[in-house]
């Protein structure tokens, strides 16, 4: 891969994926911009980028005014499409607000890319919640589009805008679902982000971890790092041979074990199990782990840390600086 | 089926399919009320609905503004909801204009019945473009959703909407998705509506039709007493055994043939040939032939008027009131 010199362009880069993928970009040379405006509840954290503040131009602006930063779009060689709302449960209780973030400010931004920037290179990030719930496990690319909450409807129509956009050449666009993503810069206080934020949030605050159900329903976590380098592969590559992969660790792994796992690197926390919560249960999907063959083999791309492993650098990571992850000091409200 | 003394509740009931139910529903002795903003360029036609205009409540609302008619939703016992933009080349100019009409005034609606009417039966007209280009023919209901413009995109973002909503019983909604729909009340002055108003309009104004390339592509025109015929049935099926039904002739007729068949009717015009028009060319999606056999062996629903019928039943209704339907008096612009 050869990012090195290249402009490239990261929105919603102040949060975990954002800010992993800058700080990795920066270490391979490229030349970055990031885009966010902070949208209370979506992650943003400046301290995120601290590692590399004076490499990375920082432009505090919003996606669905992209007329603001037309010169950053043109600029650039490759964009990751990063920015939105993540929360299942946010866009139960707001769906209009997630259809402005995960559904208009793309429609505009990606209008805008095609204008400034005719067929350029766009990774979208996007989630396996457009599938909804699994016909059969593993999930391949071609499952069905059957998605059970806002998040997930508005999601897949961003998803659709890229794939539209690259059909007729306007882009050359390629859409990542990812699976549960953990590690380093996650946010850990913002509220509705996933189970896994809040059980890391839980053990390093020192409480015990709580499983919806017997803790059976699967789930096919990755590390961060892993996820990053699955984004510069599709950034990278040429020939592009598919338009959307599944991105995952390509097994399964009981939450209840997931659970275990992190009580236990957090120096031995309990487990313990309860029903799942009301508000949970009509968006809740089952099981879920995806097929990650096409990207092994078109991508080679391969997550490459375990799950034990990641936990432990997790954990180290916070642990250091858990303070700027736990305050109101960002917009995490 | 049993609309007598019913409460229904039509959105975009001044359009071309909503006046056709909407007078079907009154002679079937149901209590009508139609919402229709008269959105410019989305084919509203008050003449539409002048043989009922003293049996129907005509609310001039915006289904985007729900609250102003929360009252007519509650008291409603079946909701058809056509309200919308269908043109596919408008979407491509106008993305966000799209977006709103067909996106997010659904979401607000939506949202509105769920409050005021948690569970009714919803029938919401989509369209065979969300599949985009078929992988194969006929395209049944599980063919992936691939849209090719905006319009699709958007329309299948609200189709996922009614899905997602029915699967947690906040609603009982039904997805048509409809072919090219011609007859009597079709919007003939408003651009970009289909070929089918085009060949209409040309015929009845004495000029030669054209058909774009040489013809051969298929479709499934079907006529609009039929489709209205369908919707009754969505609307009254109880079990309904599934939530997506196509909707359309069965099989496909070329395209050239279409325009003989509706040349010869009309006294004999011209068929010529030309090639696709440039900004036609990225959103056009090859041949199309829906397969119905779903909505037939399910709810019982088959056309009846063969391609040659409906054209002269279409032409005959034109040819006294063509006035109504060329004039620059309604919201056609």
């Amino acid at each position: 891969m050869s990012y090195r010199g290249k402009h490239v362009l990261v929105t919603g880069g102040l949060g975990f994926l954002g800010s992993n993928l800058a700080i990795r970009l920066v270490k391979e040379g490229a030349r970055v911009t990031v885009v966010d405006s902070s949208v209370a509840g979506c992650g943003a954290n400046p301290f995120n980028l601290a590692p590399v503040s004076s490499d990375v131009r920082l432009l505090p602006l919003d996606i669905g005014e992209p007329a603001l930063f037309r010169d950053s779009i043109a600029a650039s060689e490759v964009i990751f499409n990063l920015a939105g709302e993540i929360s299942h449960l946010h866009s139960m209780q707001f769906p209009e607000r997630d259809l402005q973030l995960n559904t208009q400010a793309h429609l505009r931004f990606l209008c805008e890319c095609v204008t400034a920037a005719r067929g350029i290179r766009v990774v979208y990030a996007s989630t396996r919640q457009v599938y909804g719930i699994p016909d059969s496990l593993p999930v391949n690319e071609d499952h069905p589009i059957r998605p059970v909450d806002f998040n997930g409807v508005h999601k897949a129509a961003a998803c659709a805008y890229h794939a539209m956009l690259s059909r007729t050449g306007a882009l050359d666009a390629v859409v990542l679902r990812l699976t549960n993503v953990y590690g380093p810069r996650m946010a850990l206080n913002v509220p509705a982000q996933g189970f896994l934020s809040a059980f890391f949030r839980r053990v390093l605050l020192g409480h015990s971890l709580e499983v919806f159900g017997d803790g059976s329903q699967l789930r096919d976590p990755m590390y961060v790092d892993d996820v990053v380098e699955a984004m510069l592969r599709a950034g990278d590559a040429n020939p592009l041979p598919s338009r959307v992969y599944n991105v995952g660790a390509g097994h399964g792994t009981p939450i209840g074990e997931i659970a275990r796992v992190i009580a236990k690197a957090a120096g031995g926390r309990q487990v313990t199990e309860r029903p799942f919560p009301d508000e949970a249960k009509p968006i809740d999907i089952g099981s879920y782990v995806a097929d990650c063959s096409r990207i092994e083999r078109e991508l080679g791309s391969k997550p490459s840390v375990s799950f034990p492993d990641g936990v432990r650098r997790t954990l180290e990571y916070f642990e250091e600086r858990l303070k700027h992850y736990l305050g109101a000091a960002y917009a995490g409200g």
